[in-house]
This record gives structure tokens, C-alpha cells and sequence, in this order.
């Protein structure tokens, strides 16, 4: 076949291709069946249809159709405490027994003795020290090991599931609705990136490069022959407040057209996506459901939403009312 | 339509789909035409065979084709400057009428009188102030106006020719041969992440979310009501040598299993990648075209390739013999 007819083959099988899926897709069923008939459900559709509807005036090209993701608190809970904060103080109750002076140290032993408050009242380096003590000094392969093994078998100790069981079936159908619309959708969260990295994927469907989070430095060490990156007890970024926007600018380049976060913590992120020109969509998920999940906002040391939840009402920010507008909240178990 | 249906249709479609892509791709002609046949050309096709055969061996899913490209030597010319710092000196030349004050400053001085040697051995600090006010004091979107400017418009000395079109033929067809063959392409340069991410989607197709590169802190700062990222005069990342692999861990999290570099500043980054397991590519471009391009290697102070070329021939990676393997070196200009 010569080249010429190779092309035109190619470009006719893009077309069908295209036809094809375009009109399937359509005609599927309700893509958010956990979200009740409400105004968010309604908000996110309704931007959906502007940005791809083609030749209309908010028509988005695939290429810029960039969506980004907190993670605590809007992908999966983040009570009693953070879930990294759970996997570090299992990490100290799986190293204790190599650390014999740990037991006369205040951090350790509160921890050991199952005193969360009393170790956190430590104070900031504490904290640090406990995050060195069982984030670092290991290579990243190693790391990547460590957290999967705590993955697939720690519990949340109300809910009686896996943490990554603890993710909301409202947010997985709307990754899955967005990325069926050309969506890229990315995390940025103030977790450790290398701690999602080893289970975001199979969780959300949210490949490594597409996860952008807290890091410390590695340092590019040769052993037996042999590279290896090993994490080091060195804060790099903390993917926080302005951190956020500023890591978006550094990962991904573009301005995201949609945000959605549940915090103080995602302000910046939501204020720096709806700056820019065109269609912009941002979303806050507010914990109102005490009875499935948590109620908290304003007071909550955990996912503080105060000034956040401020701004989204008086910018018309969309509002997620967890109790009224999710129908469920987590995943059926197998 | 029920859902059932519906997603029967979609698996139809993707089949059908994925068999008349296959095909057309297979029939296509010789996806390298500006690569001799030879050694390094084998090798590449042979890689990308080995990879995308279902069922064989060495199958690597399309998700972890992953392909990291040095962009200076590698995908364009950096004779006989960094084309980067060609655009600093420009931009100094541009603002000097704003800065009274440069033209007793020795750095300025020489730039200004067009003697580069002198401005450079002004020492590190001198570069670094150089970089400091062309580069920053300014928004992310001032800066990606500027440079735009820049490379729409400076030319090459010798090669009489935009910047952005002193790239590589072959190399901008191996960039698209390994796309059709499901690679994800990525940039890993010690340029400036924001200086490469203004043109280079034109230029190779790669979006600005597949660019890492330096980079410098930036503030994010509220004016009038608006966020904006300015640019501050602080290093980040140095994306060179040890700086690589680190990089492609934070950035991408997942190791490539090609990479493709010129110089000694690319080696921890091909040694990275073929530390993996299962099929690895590493290929160094080695400039050996004085009349067409430029011939240096060991002595150069720009591109040194010293250690890189040992441990290639050591270790069998490939490496093109720019003279013999490369038909043409620049594309045709329009």
C-alpha cells in the first residue's frame, strides 16, 4: 500500500472511530448514579456539555480539558486523622523492635502506647522526626513496598475497611464521567506523592505522572553497580495552600479548567483554576453527613473549610452538601 | 439503549477500532525515512517490535512505555551556544535602554559590546545574575510572552534558521514513531522547564504536562483580586546528571524504558532507565557532522560527552554516528 492510501485508510478509521464512540457514549445511562438530582449534579453536567460541545462558545479542546483532585477529603475520608498520619504510626509499631531507645524517647513512647494526641502535642519536629523515622532512609522501591504492604491490609478502624475502600463512589463516577469527556484528571494533594503513587491507580485510575503531592529530596545513590534514588530526610514541597497552584505551574503547565477540593487547603488551587479565561468549574465537598461519614468545616483541625467555604459561596462556587447530594458514599466491598 | 448494550457497543467499537488502526499502521511505509539503514536504525525498530508484540516476551503495556528525551544535543543543535542562553543574552540587549546602570556593569558591559567569552568568565555568580534578570521578576505568562516573541522571531547565526527549526529531522521522526507505537514522549533537559514549554508542543508534539527541565521557585501573589505566579530569582531544580533521575521520579514516578541523550550531563539518566527490568533502550547521539552540524564530543564545553561514550561502548548501548546514520539533519523549511 503506498503511503497516500496508508493516510487516508488512517484518517477514515479515526473518523469511524470517532462516530462510533461519540454516539455509544451518548446514549449510555446516567454516568453519576450516586450524585441525587440537585443542584451540583446539575452544575457539573451542565459545564460537561459547554466544554465539549463542539463549534458552541465554551468548546474546550481535549488537549486543555485538565482537571485536578484533592485527595483527603474529597477523594477518600481523612478521619479521625489523615490516612498517611495512620500508616506512620503503624510504621512506628512495625520498626519499634529495631529501635530499642525509642521507648525512652516522648514521641515514640506515646506513640507505642497507642497516644496519638500526646505524641502529636510533641510539636512540629516531632512530627518531622516521625515522618524521617518512617518515610525515608530507604530507597523509593522499598518505600513503594512498605506502603502497598500497609495498603492492601491496614483497616480504618470505624469504618472496618481498607483505607482505599474508604474512597467515595460520587468522586470515582465522576473521574470515570470526566475522563470519558476527554478529561485529564490529575491529583494534587498535600500527601506525600510517593505514599498515593503505590495505590492511586487502582483506586481512582490516576496514573503516577498524573499525581503531583508533598516530597522530600532523594538523593541518586550507585549500589552493587546499580542506581538506585534513595529518600531522604529533606522537605522539598509542601503541596499545600499556594504550594498547590505553584506545583500545578511546575508539573503540568497548563492551567487546570476544573478543581475540586475541600479545604483551606485547595483555596489557592480553586482560586488559580477559575482565573483564567473561558469555561472554568470549581467544586468544594463539604462534610455535612455524621451519620455515613463525618460532619465538619470551620473548627476541624483535620480539613479546615472556613475561608474556603466563604469564598465559594460568595463566588458561586459549586457546593457539594455530602448528606443531601450523595446518594452513597462509599463503594459497595467485593 | 440499556446499559448492557451500551457497553457491548463499546467493546465492538474499541475492537474494531484497534484492528483497523494495527493494520493501517503495520501497512504504513518506512516510518524513519531520514534514518540510514544501519546498526542504530535496527536497533530502534527492533526495541519498538519487541515491546508492542502481544504475547511476546518483552511486551511492555502501553502504560510504561515511557521514552525520555534530553531536548539541547539531542533533539535540537546547541552549537555554538545553548540556544537558552542566546535568549538571555537577546533579552539583556532588549532591556538595557531600562537599566542605566549596566552599562558600568562588567557582565552587562560585555554582552552588550556582543563579547560573550568576556561576559562568561565573569564567573558563576555573573551567570547566575544574567539568568536571574532574564528570566524572572515577572508572571509565568509575561515569560512564556517574552520567549514566545523570542523563538518566533531570533534566528541562528550559522544555521540562518528560527531556533525552533534547528531541530532533528530523525529525531522528530522517532519522537512520532514512538507515539504511533503507544510511547508516552517526554523531555528531560537542563533547560529551563518554562523557556521549553512555550515551543516545544509545536515543535515535537510534546504537551507542556510531558516537559521537566531547571526550574526556579515562583510566589503566588494576588493582584487586583487575580492570582498570578511570579517568577523569583531562587534555583529549584537542576535538572542535569543526578538531577535527572530524581526528576523523573517526582515528575513521572514511574521508570522509562527508553532514553535517549548526547552528553556526560545525560548518563545517570540512561543508566536509570536500563536498570529496570524487562526490554530497556538507551542511545546516545554522538555529533560527528562538521558540515552539516558540528562535530565535538570529549573536549566540548558544551555537550561534553566523555564518561557517556565510554559506558555506551562498554555497555553496547546505541549510538548514532550522526554523519553515517542521519540522511538529512534539519527538516525542509517551508
Amino acid at each position: 500500500m503506498d503511503a497516500m492510501r496508508s493516510k487516508r485508510n488512517l484518517v477514515a478509521a479515526a473518523l469511524v472511530c470517532a462516530v462510533v464512540f461519540t454516539t455509544t457514549v451518548a446514549q449510555a445511562t446516567d454516568p453519576l448514579p450516586s450524585w441525587n438530582d440537585g443542584p451540583a449534579k446539575k452544575a457539573i453536567t451542565e459545564f460537561v456539555a459547554t466544554v465539549t460541545k463542539v463549534g458552541g462558545s465554551g468548546f474546550v479542546p481535549v488537549a486543555e480539558r485538565i482537571a485536578v483532585f484533592d485527595n483527603d477529603g474529597t477523594l477518600w475520608a481523612e478521619q479521625p486523622m489523615y490516612f498517611q498520619l495512620a500508616f506512620a504510626l503503624d510504621r512506628v509499631k512495625a520498626l519499634a523492635p529495631l529501635h530499642e531507645g525509642w521507648k525512652d524517647k516522648p514521641l515514640f513512647k506515646h506513640i507505642l502506647a497507642g497516644d496519638v494526641k500526646g505524641a502529636l502535642a510533641e510539636g512540629e519536629s516531632a512530627v518531622m522526626e516521625l515522618m524521617a523515622v518512617t518515610h525515608t532512609g530507604i530507597t523509593t522501591e522499598e518505600y513503594a513496598k512498605v506502603v502497598n504492604e500497609w495498603v492492601t491490609t491496614a483497616k480504618h478502624p470505624r469504618l472496618n475497611r481498607l483505607y482505599t475502600e474508604c474512597v467515595y463512589q460520587p468522586m470515582l463516577e465522576l473521574l470515570a464521567y470526566l475522563r470519558a469527556n476527554g478529561f485529564k484528571t490529575y491529583i494534587v494533594s498535600g500527601g506525600g506523592v510517593e505514599f498515593m503513587r503505590t495505590w492511586v491507580e487502582k483506586a481512582y485510575g490516576i496514573p503516577p505522572e498524573q499525581v503531583i503531592g508533598s516530597s522530600g529530596k532523594t538523593a541518586f545513590v550507585m549500589r552493587d553497580g546499580k542506581p538506585v534514588l534513595v529518600k531522604l530526610p529533606i522537605p522539598e514541597s509542601i503541596d499545600d495552600k499556594e504550594g498547590k497552584p505553584i506545583n500545578i505551574n511546575l508539573h503540568i503547565g497548563r492551567r487546570p479548567i476544573a478543581a475540586f477540593g475541600n479545604s483551606d487547603g485547595d483555596l489557592q488551587m480553586l482560586q488559580w483554576t477559575v482565573a483564567g479565561s473561558g469555561p472554568r468549574f470549581a467544586l468544594i465537598v463539604h462534610h455535612t453527613d455524621a451519620e455515613r461519614e463525618w460532619a465538619y468545616d470551620r473548627d476541624s483541625p483535620i480539613g479546615k473549610l472556613d475561608k474556603a467555604l466563604d469564598e465559594a459561596k460568595a463566588r458561586g462556587w459549586t457546593i457539594v452538601d455530602m448528606k443531601t447530594d450523595w446518594r452513597t458514599i462509599f463503594p459497595p466491598l467485593d
